[in-house]
């Protein structure tokens, strides 16, 4: 593991490394904020999993995420969202490829090869990360921005046991039925639908639901509403009766300026469970 | 004046406007900022002047402010570093010409026809501004980084009456005596080194002070600290008697996280003299 930069950030470090990774078989990128209180201790960890475009750097300079959780004295990871360099597949559209892993394992050609982003932010990452760093694996939690929403909800749901709570920011809910989705799905995972499931958060809310607090928030002027189709989610979420909430916020879009606004409350609510 | 966008922040609104400046002779892009309390009545401004190679953009992305200026009912205004366009002078390096307007009006050749950013701060963007915004000019506070640092200190300390507080993070403090300054002044001023101590914050100190409140934070490790030259302000500041905090904060570099870092600090400060 290569560390890339340093810098003192509200008492702590935020620290961006590149290291080799198992699963996709490529460099990898990733920023980690500690808060001071690492210096004594394990501390807990907090998950954002980035959008469409994004790397490990967009949420780590714009969401504004390092002053609350050196408040709360939290750990911010922030993975990459695909593969990326020379050998890897990619594609012209902003996505699908490059910067548009959607945090699933690839099965088809020519994806299959690399993108294996579900078991890079599963599995090789925290190995990588409890090895290394003073962080708490029995006090995580996981947010993200849309298609990181998206991952965010899929990976909760999916491994409950491991994250006390999870959150989002305009997440993409129901991919399956979504032009952000349905594209992608097909091109990573084939035409199978079925294999297409374990990757909808709407799907996983009705088969699943999520074991501990669950907040959720998108604007109401958000430009790619109709693809996020947060209405999905909210229905199953009231047919479980699941422990959330959902809110829209008006007037606010898709942007950082929206995730940045509400990102204090977002880390308080994660450091409640984590802390508990 | 166009808008080319705006997004709704902290409650407030995020917005960036392009206008004709008269002062370059070329269409300016500025961010402003406006809190909620904007929409009742007129609110007191906190302007923020950006370091070498920025735009208006990266403070108003990067640096955390919106959320204290929404807590604080403050407007932040953030204007460009230069003049910019296909017709505008530019050198190869990053510290001259776009990017780099230092905040003075150029006198030589090529740099006299656009680079007017101490009229286009000082004069004309003001009047645009206060003519279009509820934004009121009796409670105006001046802030800034490196590059925008000195801006900040050189304008608040030449137009005394106009600002009650004044900050920077990391600010160049003495331009005559530095790489970061001798050759921007001998460009844009010309080599008669008389006319380069109206921009410089070290000797502006020496001669008239500034009569307000003032706080300056440099980062102990700050890879430009031997550039910026803090030491020769705060002798200066020692001499004068002047009110001020000067402040130099361990283990901080010259990042947007050290400005993110102690942006709330800088916000309040401001408040609390525009308030009082």
């Amino acid at each position: 593991m290569e560390l890339k930069s340093e810098n003192a950030c509200f008492g702590g470090t935020q620290g961006v490394y590149t290291h080799k990774s198992r699963a996709t078989g490529t460099d990898m990128t990733f920023g980690l904020f500690l808060p001071p209180e690492a210096r004594d201790g394990m501390v807990p960890v907090l998950w954002y999993l980035s959008g469409l475009t994004c790397t490990h750097e967009n949420a780590m300079t714009k969401a504004g995420a390092q002053a609350w959780a050196a408040e709360q004295g939290l750990a911010l990871v922030f993975p990459d969202t695909s593969p990326r360099g020379p050998g890897v597949a990619d594609d012209e559209a902003f996505d699908l490829g490059q910067g548009a892993g959607f945090y699933v394992n690839a099965t088809e050609d020519p994806w299959a090869r690399h993108y294996r982003m579900w078991d890079y932010v599963t599995e090789d990452l925290p190995e990588l990360l409890f090895d290394t760093f003073p962080l708490d694996p029995e006090r995580q939690a996981i947010t993200g921005h849309s298609m990181g929403g998206h991952g965010a909800l899929t990976i909760a749901m999916t491994l409950p046991e491991r994250f006390r709570s999870v959150s989002a920011f305009a997440p993409i809910c129901h991919p399956t039925a979504s032009d952000w989705g349905q594209k992608q799905l097909t091109a990573y995972l084939g035409d199978d639908q079925e294999a297409w499931d374990a990757h909808d958060a709407a799907f996983l809310m009705r088969e699943r639901g999520f074991d501990g607090p669950m907040l959720i928030d998108t604007g109401t002027k958000d430009q790619f509403i109709d693809l996020l189709m947060p209405e999905t989610l909210m229905q199953e979420v009231g047919q479980r009766r699941q422990q959330a909430v959902m809110r829209l916020q008006p007037g606010y879009d898709h942007s950082y300026f929206f995730v940045a606004s509400f990102m204090e409350e977002h880390v308080a609510f994660h450091a409640e469970a984590l802390y508990a």
